[in-house]
């Protein structure tokens, strides 16, 4: 039976993609920060169904979070996300640590413009700089036909496809729809911040979603009036953004159209969590 | 016989570099913008010596030039440099337009921070933001295994190997030494630029170089003192910069060793020329 490889330097992981290219196989990555969840595995999956090599990485990427953001309390469980990935069979896993992926002297920034700068880029400074930096390299290192990446980050999923688009990266981003908790909680790492009660009101995200896409339905056209009418049943502490944009530019929308994407972003307690849906 | 290849556009060249990929041949490949001298011959050359497929691009690319540069008067002879080409046996030829690199929308930048700043990035902001965007975009369309720059532009060839190094592009960067003309002077296609009497003057460039390396050897260790005994024989109209620096950082030497290059950008007349050689 074969196992999973796994590789901690960059050179383990070129040995491993130049056999795999050598048989002309084609590779799926679904590049990750780790503490697993459903939503990864569905990326898996769908990188597993549409490949004859699935590469996962795990890599809590620095770069990413802001100097008061939570990247050093990030949660963490390498053993346990080795696990499910060797499960989900997949081919290999790439765990480098901080010094591999940026070295003494590492100095480069990727910036993808306009797009970087609004929504989470403006509450995030930095962010997708960070986020689009750590992608290209691994998508160097690791030369993926097709990448797998969750709608749940809808900004994030946006900017790789424009980047790809603009470095003529010859990658396929496949876009996978967010899972959910039994409540309609977006899955996400983080949300293993919350206490029970902050779990049971982050519920309300999704349902407040749902109200404003019923309130477009019936016929509401102004993105105030679709807010005021869905926010009663959203319960958290702060809300950063609620915007309806369109599913291409992010451009924001007064009078929204059938397939604009509404976005949001609050806290609940010390916790962040987005989430989105089609209008 | 095998005729040269020439493409216009990115599926085209992707179709060429897929088939020679399946063959398992190297691909070197020689970034130029064109009007084409024995200095690029000489890249053409080293590549056609060690890869199996030799690619040139020609694209004189907007985004490197500053908004009072000569991007619009830049030379170009597309017929004499495909002729050049094709007599140097290379097997494909990339010419795209400006709006195939920079289609409309297109917004990213690649930054490598310090490096691009100092010495030629000081005089030319921006200038190599261009060439790293530019460039990488290229490699990821021509995928080479070998890449061929010229020493003759030293500052833009160590931030190539710092861009592939921090981006982890899969690419062995090949310096060329310069080329010269008989009285000296580094080959370049701005070289044109000169009227007869400036083109006498420009000698004077490498004869100073020479000069400085000669005050180095016979003992001079002071940087400012090894410029002072080498610049009577300078006869430029001004100079933005001479410089002793160390060959892979680029940092500055007041008191220089063995390996260290010296780096020159002066004036003549309208035209601005650059050149180093080690100390």
């Amino acid at each position: 039976m074969k196992t999973m490889d796994v590789c901690k330097d960059i050179d383990c992981v070129r040995a491993f993609i130049k056999s795999i290219k050598q048989q002309f196989k084609t590779i799926g990555f679904v590049p990750t920060m780790g503490y697993l969840h459903e939503g990864h595995m569905s990326l898996v999956k769908a990188s597993k169904n549409m490949c004859d090599i699935t590469v996962v990485s795990i890599f809590v990427n620095p770069k990413q979070f802001g100097p008061k953001e939570d990247y050093s309390k990030y949660p963490r469980n390498l053993e346990r996300d080795l696990g499910l990935l060797e499960e989900a069979k997949v081919d290999m896993v790439f765990i480098p640590d901080v010094g591999t992926i940026y070295p003494e002297g590492f100095s480069t920034t990727i910036n993808i413009g306009h797009l970087a700068d609004i929504l989470e880029g403006a509450f995030r400074p930095g962010h997708f700089d960070g986020v689009c930096t750590v992608v290209t390299k691994l998508f160097n290192i690791v030369k993926p036909d097709k990448a797998f990446f969750g709608e749940k980050d809808y900004q994030q999923l946006k900017i790789i496809q424009k980047l790809v688009k603009d470095l003529n990266l010859d990658i396929e981003i496949i876009p996978i729809p967010t899972k959910r908790e039994e409540d309609g909680l977006a899955m996400s790492s983080r949300n293993t911040y919350l206490n029970q009660e902050e779990r049971r009101r982050a519920g309300s995200i999704y349902r407040f979603l749902l109200k404003a896409k019923e309130a477009f339905e019936n016929g509401i056209k102004d993105t105030d009036e679709i807010i005021e009418y869905a926010k009663a049943v959203l319960d958290v502490d702060a809300v950063d953004y609620i915007k309806i944009v369109d599913k291409e530019t992010l451009e924001e929308k007064t009078t929204p159209s059938k397939y604009d994407r509404i976005l949001i972003a609050v806290r609940i307690g010390s916790t962040r969590l987005i989430d989105n849906i089609e209008i």
